[in-house]
């Protein structure tokens, strides 16, 4: 690290807005990278130019924060999953950008670990971010906030700053505590950014943010805001998110926002107060680019990939079509209204809930996979629901 | 090019099934290094690297052609947009692929230019074809059949094989010619493949493709047949496809494919004798590995990237949730009807219909941006419309 | 019947508009009067001031002909369905009205019984007819144009003026006889006037109408022309029309025209040259007013219903709250996109398709019910299909 | 009244399920003698026979109240409109049936008159009810649970039972005071029967009374409970109800419910210990046979209009067509999700929100129709909106 690069907090002092980059395990799914299902980040070892490349475009999109690839990358997961791995980390450092590491929700906790069992999976992961000396790290994608403040507990540590930001949307964590109560303990717990990610669509993530900073605010106590939602429309959602909804993880397409939609939610989360603004799941390195240009005025600068991309449509004013050129306008797509092409297709989906979580059997982590027979017995389950 | 490797025409003869790529400037637009609007293929010369990973996946899905990414690169049309480009051609050459020289319809047809004028500008982009020996040539993305057997005419003089495919729905050509006759003229100017691309859906371009083998064969011609289809449902368009839906370029994303979809397409087109068949805007490379996996058995090979996929949804078996282990079967995802998530939207638009073709003024190349004033009568006509 | 009453083919001749009535069994099925399945007209008998008081109605609302309520009145399709009916026809007789008797097709047909089985089982209804002197009669809800030319031979005898009506869509009837050369036919065996009934939306019986008027023009014959479409959308039929559609009978709301779509519908009519327009199944009075208020200048008359209807929403210049004020204008209802207010529920259905027609053992007239035996196929049928 | 009839508090109080009758003014309204904007009932005295038959019909379908047409029938509401209207009341007295006299919400509430002159205006409406001796009285349709507790406070004096019912979701009142807070100040001011009408859909509004159940259970009150929805799906709607939807009043066709629908919604409210179950709005006397029919076990018969209508499609067992006899079954018509043929509109819309309640001049009531200037405004406004 270049010794004249301004931290995380610094810049959120300072008023500027950080942008973050977009959810890797799914972008490299549909690259041929990354396995769903596990979702484990074996690919910056196997195949690590593919990983670069992603970066660089983040990057290019506005991006100033890169997190490590390291989803899902604790001990009890790779070995949950079958596999050992002994790499991990951020294989790239370019420019100005702000190297995170990361680290997530455990299997051991969902199987009721100890909090100093859970601890220890936590902390060991930690050394490689140290070694590397990251800018500062993230506790991201908790569902219960006791194991995330565990985790800032962790993490405050190593000295350096510490986010916390959970998968949770407005109806709170999985045992019902509310975003503004999970903020609260969180920003006491030492993080001095708070939000959530991943499991809703941007503009439900926005409302939770809101309520932890009313939360907060409330409390008598300071903090900053993250916000890093997926890139598809969750309207249907119950409280476990997107991981419920029938289309999980293979039917998402229609649900894709459109850069129109990230410019909106660029701006509701701007007005919100949220300063640090990124991407989780679905995120394309076109869609950070649209969050980075609705605030390029606040930020003084647009993203080196706008080279490639007119303002609200203006490129389409070379297109060959006068129909077309006819489009390169603000107005037409901040107005449209985008069909499917699936008329056989409903616009909504009733979610899965089986009501399990935290301490259920079905939930205890086991290191083989799934049975045939335990197969069997799951689809059963699923018609009857 | 090692001698050893079979060509394309020896491969169809044989029986073996093809597959071809992805549309290159749709998925380098949302990676930030293509402008929609022109689409012009400059992101070779200025990000290779970016270009050759996106070749990669390809060929890590399966596909078994890479075309050359010269799109829109004829001198008119590049000079038409503000570029004069110097550069061109595949810059990847790997494995067992096949490396195909691509030409598509010119702004000087549109613009009524001679026969003579037109062929000109097409042979131009043959001479680096020739120098770096691609495999084959395919004439693509013409409106006309007229146009096309021009291309044709031109690109069978290099002695190479030749593929011929227009972008046309079971409608025909912009001035009414069916799709059997279109292939019809095809094969008597040469061509030994014969389909569509872009501008359709899958479902919506097999079917034209029958139509031209159903002409083909009633004509007693014989040819082998392709088909390159969108990535996008569009069960709405008129007979200019894709173009003159109001989501055209960029509220295209409700309309995305999922990968089930792409398994009843490659099964529909392989049933209907077609056996060159990739992919065209909006494909990623997990859908051509779709493709290749639903057609793993014809083939006798599964693609590389099928490493981090599992068949049907299978990699599910490992996932944390059990509602969402109980989505690891076939049946699941082949009936699966996914929601959009847009309950304001409608499932289908009602495309743009100006009635504007070839010859008609607003058509004529330009080389000047259109003015704000052209602009401004373009959008007071789009609202009349 | 007044001397003085002009008759059909006078004002037909004339140029007048003549507005027919809405769908009786339809109607009266969600008044509670009518059986959903065997559809038989005894409520005539039963409960007759019901049936009276929706004369009235469909006479206020502007309708110029009343049909009698002799829907599937055969003897055959009664006994059929366990019903043995001596009483029919008509029961009221006000104002100006033309009474029409009708006749339609016959299970005999669809038994593959003979001509003269067929034509003695319709001739049997033209006994009352006759004897309560009705002023003209129609032929209508044929699937077959063989079995319509019958009618129409039959109904001739009578010396009345005959239209002929077939249930069919522009793809023609369940022989795949165009709708251009149904008409010649029917217009050769006599009928005056032809056209289409239920089975399909307005604009696709529009649709149908013209392409008979064109094949009429074309064999240098003359006709006049009628309509009397369903009152749901039905964009996703098939050649059978809407009992195909998964919603037929009981899940048909969301697919009801609003009294705009009449709008469009009567206007669509009247340009195509149609000029008896009226409705079929799901036609409410207000349907039937929206039609006659479209067309009230060419009439040049407003009906009696419409002194409760503003038009074009003008009577909301009186309520209470200002933003419903603001929607009494016609701009604001003729582009309204009504929601359906189901975001689970798909915009288009795949119908059924089971292929059987005339001729089919299934189709083979029984007097018992279907037996439960019977069901228990059927419904293991339905699902592989 | 026979002096044997039981009334509504013994049927109530004997565990009984009492089924109500449907709204009046939008049946009558499609029917053609009912004017929307004003919604003013002058049918009774204008076209007695056509209001008899909808009560004939209500009846027939299971009702055992009948509310007198009297909607907006308060002094102030008719002069409003411009009318002055002499008549009222019931002008049907069948069988076992109870007579329910209504009044609703008044212009001069909206327009701040005193507690004093609102209480006048509805007192004036009690002396028909009085000679004509209905056998208990309604308070429907408020806005506002302050003038409901005026209206319950008037309706007392008479001595008969008195049921109070608002017009307000689980949002609570447009002061938002919430239904469980309502409900406990109409008990308090004598109601003996509490619930909501109108506004929404049926799962909104039992969800709704269930709120205003625990709030008088925790309370420690007692009283019965009812429920009159609408017969459209309003998933959209925000607090003031369906009528801030764009599709009201002439665009609700899509949202219709079903008959399955309404069986559902019947069982939904029975397992609320919701006894007083009826409709509002949209219902048609099929959708109150449903009704009657899910409870037919419980309330130990069957409505006379079952004897045209076979159980769960039963009826279909005598279809023509095998494919539709195999839609003769429960679980068919239970699981259908309905398709509403409309692929160019969406499944919601969003309401207009102007934010205007009691007290705003927009609301002051006026004699005069809105003028053309006034109109012009609104719709000014409403495009700003």
């Amino acid at each position: 690290m270049a010794p004249s690069k301004k931290g995380i907090l610094e810049r959120l002092d300072a008023g500027e807005v950080v942008i973050g980059d977009g959810g890797f395990v799914f972008a490299l799914e549909k690259r041929g990278y990354v396995k769903a299902g596990p979702w484990t980040p074996e690919a910056a070892a196997e195949h690590p130019e593919a990983v670069r490349q992603l970066h660089r475009e983040f990057l290019r999109a506005g991006a100033n924060v890169m997190q490590t690839f390291t989803f899902y990358a604790s001990d009890d997961k790779l070995e949950n999953r079958g596999n050992k791995l002994t790499f991990t980390g951020a294989q790239i450092n370019e420019g100005d950008a702000l190297v995170a590491g990361g680290v997530c929700q455990t299997p051991s906790y969902l199987s009721c670990k100890s909090e100093t069992e859970v601890k220890a999976i936590l902390k060991k992961q930690l050394d490689v971010f140290t070694k590397k000396n990251v800018d500062f790290l993230i506790a991201e994608y908790f569902e219960h906030v006791e194991e995330a403040v565990w985790a800032v507990e962790v993490l405050k540590e190593t000295g350096k700053p510490v986010a916390a930001s959970m998968c949770i949307g407005p109806e709170g964590d999985m045992h019902g505590v509310s975003p503004a109560e999970c903020a609260v303990r969180l920003v006491k717990a030492g993080a001095q950014i708070v939000g959530v990610n991943c499991h809703f669509d941007p503009m439900t993530c926005v409302k939770a943010v809101k309520m932890m900073k009313e939360g907060v605010e409330k409390a008598g106590l300071k903090a900053h805001y993250m916000v890093q939602p997926l890139a598809y429309h969750t309207p249907d959602c119950n409280c476990q998110g997107f991981i419920d909804l029938p289309e999980f993880p293979f039917g998402l397409e229609p649900r894709i926002l459109s850069r129109w939609d990230m410019h909106k939610y660029a701006r509701e989360a701007f007005n919100a107060g949220i300063h640090f603004i990124g991407g989780c799941c679905g995120f394309e390195p076109y869609h950070i680019r649209a969050v980075a240009e609705e605030l390029a005025v606040e930020r003084g600068v647009l993203p080196a990939a706008s080279e490639k991309h007119g303002n609200w449509g203006a490129g389409l004013e070379m297109h060959t079509k006068p129909w077309v050129r006819a489009r390169a306008r603000r107005d037409y797509w901040e107005n449209l209204k985008p069909a499917s092409g699936r008329p056989l297709c409903p616009s909504m989906s009733a979610p899965d809930s089986w009501g399990v979580t935290k301490g259920h059997k079905d939930l205890v982590q086991q290191k083989e996979a799934t049975s045939q027979d335990q197969l069997k017995q799951l689809f059963d389950r699923s018609k009857s629901h």
